[in-house]
């Protein structure tokens, strides 16, 4: 509570438990920050608060626990499933979570009849390379150490998400007729997902195929599928967290090498491992899906899920905050 | 004089002298940096020039040795006032700086009449995210060592700059009726501003104390304080550096705790150190206001402060620069 | 091939291996992107994928090879040339390539008579910004430890980078009338071109008088050579990486200091490293002159090298990839 008994000389292993503390907060902050792309430009924003806030208590820290805490039942001190950086304990959980809300709130007014792609996409190119960067320290990070498990880490990192970035362009190319900068993000976006939970456990070449995969199947997610199943997704998270993330779970029980994080997976003959991370996968489903639904429902009952037709016809930036965006 | 002396395998501590010597010139950098923003839009390029490299070489040295200096009146060597990463050296002042320029030249034409909000809030907030992570490389890297100490200094930094950004919205809401990402993005820097002297001294929760009023503080100096004296400052340099820096200065002085950088606070029952803060608070803004006022008067002779009227009205950019701003 | 036999706790001297490769791959894949902002606006996306791959492996290597390479002809296993962080490998290998593709390509439709200067400054100085930030990482990470090299390394990259910003502005203002944004930025990149031969060679006030002369140099070959000679470099990949590059190879055997790196310069009495300078230029401008001159013939031969005169009045964002930029 308030950090009590954290001291300046406390250590994690082998670093201060302060800076383990920030480390695992960027986790905890990161994942409901992600669901915030489903229901964009729909949600009131105190319900928005109310949501993030117990979310972020009763959904993201037991699906932590289960995968990573010393008792978890899905990590390695119960079924042995394996997630390095947060495939499933931010991905998957957040990418869940946000198909519940882009289901339970409905789609934005004029969706499908109105361009709603990204307004500025010199501002998107500099945000995915931020966050390209920025996912090594999620990554690399999760050795928390500097050493050779965190450079193998940072280098799986690089192949996948260049990998994604290469198959999206190539499927939408074949598709569309027409390569985007927007595909290159969506599918460097697809691939740092999938590799997330892999990235200490798979070598190169595991990582090259995983990045294929990733772009491919993200990309039917969050074009096909989404339009089959009609939700407004307004920022792929599911499509592209939530699925890639499911992705990358399965195929780090595919491509595991023991030489690399000292687990073999189906490919070096574990089946076992396999099985730990379809468990992973359904549970963080179940427990991500159905808490979201029901903080929602009590949230709509007490103050309301969504604004009025007026506001966001006005839009949310300038009704509720006074304020407009270039 | 032009580092002679400096030499590769040269130490400050344990670390290099040249990589100590580049941090230190952080600081120097961004003090007369900031000062800009008080005067923005209407001095001559050639005035700014000659005052921001007068005053970096007559005032905010002269500070530094005051606070930091192994032979400083103010701190560690004289009279014990604290300040941890630069809340006295860089924000007092910079934001009396500020408040003297802003007076002397007077307000843009325009002022109070035509909305002169930042016009891109996309970029404010990748702005102030840029420099909240950056800021860790002030507060934490203050410790001079990848230790406890620096991890705690960040940590402390998180936390207030965090209930900083709350505290200030909520106030906002209260008052304004709305809040607003600006009002967020103004709260995290005066929280990064009041943590800034306090980051080696106090533990979690003394830091969420002091971010917590910081944001509400620097909300009245920058909004109520200001239209109430009329002075034009187009960045709040006072009101969130200047205030803020005073802010922080003297709650460092209140909640210091021994366990966290040695030295008890007022809560812990030592009065001398507060008298200590206040001593370099009113040093500095002595300093700082005379110096700068007498720069700017010298300044006006010779060179002139103010462009004319006609240039202003095209804006600085076009009639000075040749160039225009999107 | 595909990183075959790389291991976890395999070591690049004190580092991992897969750190070594990460690092190194920057620089790999800089030095094609480098080139493209000469050809901007008019290659077909084919032809820059064709061409820029098989640079990548056809010229980029080969001269990493010579310079730096353990049998490298040019570098400390050859004739001794100099270069710490890739003046040669990276800057003159990519502006020579640069200048042949402008040339061969022929200029933008408009060119001369349009406006063609970027059309957000606002992101031209954050670009700038991150540029100068990140190329510490190339300078000071070639010291390929954290050590007083790396310290000096970064100190003089800074020193040449402002100091290059600076006589730029000045020449600027002295030659066009008015100090520009664009200007302190264009003549920054200079800087850090024409420093990164020498970041690990010379002391600060080489580093100084290197930085004021490649801002000067470099203003004139993308302004008067530029446009005496009448090629269209849309983004002065050969005014400033090529011509920058050349100059900082040169200033590297004028101001190497014995006490710095190892090796004295002319100023110190040794002419050898200065041939062994002129020498490595010359043979990059040849190899990377010829080999892309021939790519580009070659792949105009199979698929043509040029969009069509409509798709470039339409932008090539719009028609190629579908896309508009705000």
């Amino acid at each position: 509570m308030f950090l009590n008994g954290m001291t300046e000389d406390g250590l994690w292993g082998t670093i201060p438990e302060s800076v383990f503390m920030m480390f695992q907060m960027t986790f905890a902050i990161i994942t409901p920050a992600l669901i915030t792309g489903a229901f964009a430009d729909r949600m009131k924003f105190s319900a928005l608060i109310w949501f993030t806030g117990l979310w972020s208590i009763l959904v993201y820290p037991v699906v932590a626990h289960w995968v990573w805490g010393s008792g978890g039942w899905v990590g390695p001190a119960g079924l042995g499933a394996l997630d390095f950086a947060g495939g499933t304990v931010v991905h998957i959980n957040s990418g869940i979570a946000g198909l519940v809300c882009a289901v339970v709130l409905g789609r934005r007014s004029g969706y499908g009849h109105e361009n709603m792609a990204p307004h500025n996409l010199t501002l998107s190119v500099i945000g995915a390379g931020m966050l390209w960067v920025g996912w090594f320290g999620f990554n690399a990070g999760s050795a928390v150490a500097a050493n050779g498990t965190a450079g193998m880490a940072m280098t799986v990192t690089q192949i996948a998400t260049a990998a994604a970035a290469i198959s999206w362009l190539l499927v939408e190319w074949g598709k569309l007729g027409k390569p985007s900068v927007l595909g290159v993000l969506s599918g460097a976006v697809a691939g740092l997902v999938a590799i997330t939970p892999a990235s200490g456990f798979v070598d190169p070449m595991g990582a090259l195929i995983i990045g294929l995969i990733a772009g491919v199947v993200c990309f039917f997610a969050s074009t096909s599928l989404k339009h089959a199943l009609g939700y407004d997704d307004a920022l792929d998270v599911f499509g592209i967290h939530g699925v890639g993330g499911i992705t990358g779970a399965l195929l780090t029980g595919v491509f595991a090498a023991e030489a690399i994080g000292g687990t073999p997976g189906v490919i070096e003959g574990n089946m076992a491992v396999m099985k730990a991370q379809i468990v992973g996968v359904l549970a963080t489903i179940v427990w991500s899906g159905a808490v979201s639904f029901v903080l929602l429902k009590v949230i709509d009952v007490f103050i309301g899920l969504r604004v009025d037709a007026e506001t966001e016809r006005d839009s949310l930036d300038l009704a509720l905050h006074g304020e407009t965006v270039q």
